[in-house]
């Protein structure tokens, strides 16, 4: 299992994700899930998948491919907006899951994979999709600007209580660490390292890109401030009226 | 959809529900999920149910009917332990899943549903059980002694990090609103009022019920309580090392 978090501000977006593969529980290996592709300084792209590991690198390589013969209709350094690269990127995701469905279908397994893409082109607001298995895509809402693929639910909550249009980039990176640790207590599948990027809007280029694992000290501060401070909350909450 | 939980704590159990089902989006009604059996004064059995509300419906109706008729090796007014009660439990619920399987398949429908049984036998302690769709039923971890059915992920985070076995019946009270709050927040089928209850060891009759909708004063203290001991908490988290 595989969980990714977008984070969209007023400053630019913050991009989360785990690391943890595994093909059954024997063959678990550490692999990003995070790509930046190389689409020169007035636009940046990045793309978070989950689901089919076979699925999502077959696509890294096509999207790829198209950039380097600048393919008409397929490269997205050729794409106008945000949303069209998107597009472009759900019909390719499409291609390749039917390329092998039948073959995988009868074996019990699914190429289906979700991504996120988040970027910026220049002259345009910083932009992020979800695009679903079925190639269409959408944009978080405006109030709770956020989007989450993969093992989502654990890490909700807090998005919900916290995210908010005008949020920085570094609250939105340490709500996203919050989350994503909420998950990893809870769900075995999702794992470290976690590769966090802040980008700040009208920059081209990550501001920040971090990897963080249970060794890292500032990801074990947020652990303990993060404990403690929910251990707080819930001491302070209000007694039964029998209580007293 | 549903959320029930119990937690099991030294001086006996704690067990919430929400109570929104439906079938479809427009028929959403309000249904209890708890239910408490008059097995008379030596013991205490209370059932929680997620799934098909018509086996559910029915399998409360064949315990009924089979401690009514006093029918042995059905009554679990006969059950030895708790075990016992839910191995007869999960027995019934099979029985009555098998019956409408083949149709409901056809309709793409499922009969299955998951029940969390808890109870007390005189002499014996208090213990609860989560009884599978295919009968079988496990009991909590030790270290952290609670159990969850329906939609279980948004809610398990906080329980995770406040369970342990010798909190008390009020704080494990406490917990259990908490985590069904965020559920209901995440999830629009998982809806109020929440029905509580606080079972203390060697009663045999619930300590405490409660039955709390959005208008609840003490709902609402634990609502705006939480979410600011979250924001507090969240504020309190350490800066990146740039921010400085």
């Amino acid at each position: 299992m595989t969980y990714c978090l977008a984070i969209q501000c007023q400053d630019g977006f913050v991009l989360a994700s785990d690391s943890r593969t595994h093909a059954g529980i024997d063959q678990a290996s550490v692999y990003g899930k995070m790509y930046r592709f190389q689409v020169g300084t007035d636009r940046i792209l990045v793309l978070l998948a989950a689901g089919s590991l076979a699925t999502t690198q077959a696509l890294i390589h096509r999207i790829e491919q198209a950039m380097a013969h600048d393919e008409p209709g397929r490269s997205v350094m050729r794409s106008m907006t945000i949303f069209d690269a998107a597009q472009v990127i759900g019909q390719m995701s499409v291609e390749i899951q039917s390329q092998h469905w039948d073959a995988l279908q009868r074996s019990g397994f699914s190429p289906e994979a979700t991504f996120i893409l988040a970027g910026q082109m220049s002259g345009q607001n910083p932009e992020i999709f979800l695009i679903y298995p079925q190639g269409n895509c959408i944009k978080p809402p405006p109030d709770t600007p956020f989007l989450q693929i993969g093992e989502s639910k654990y890490g909700k909550p807090i998005l919900s209580r916290v995210v908010h249009p005008e949020m920085s980039l570094e609250d939105a990176a340490r709500c996203a660490l919050v989350s994503l640790d909420s998950t990893m207590r809870s769900n075995l599948t999702v794992g470290p390292p976690i590769d966090l990027m802040l980008y700040r809007r009208d920059r081209f280029f990550p501001d920040r890109e971090l990897r963080l694992d249970l060794q890292s000290p500032y990801y074990g501060q947020i652990q303990r401030a993060w404990s403690q401070g929910l251990r707080t909350a819930f001491d302070g909450l209000p007694r039964f009226d029998w209580e007293t």
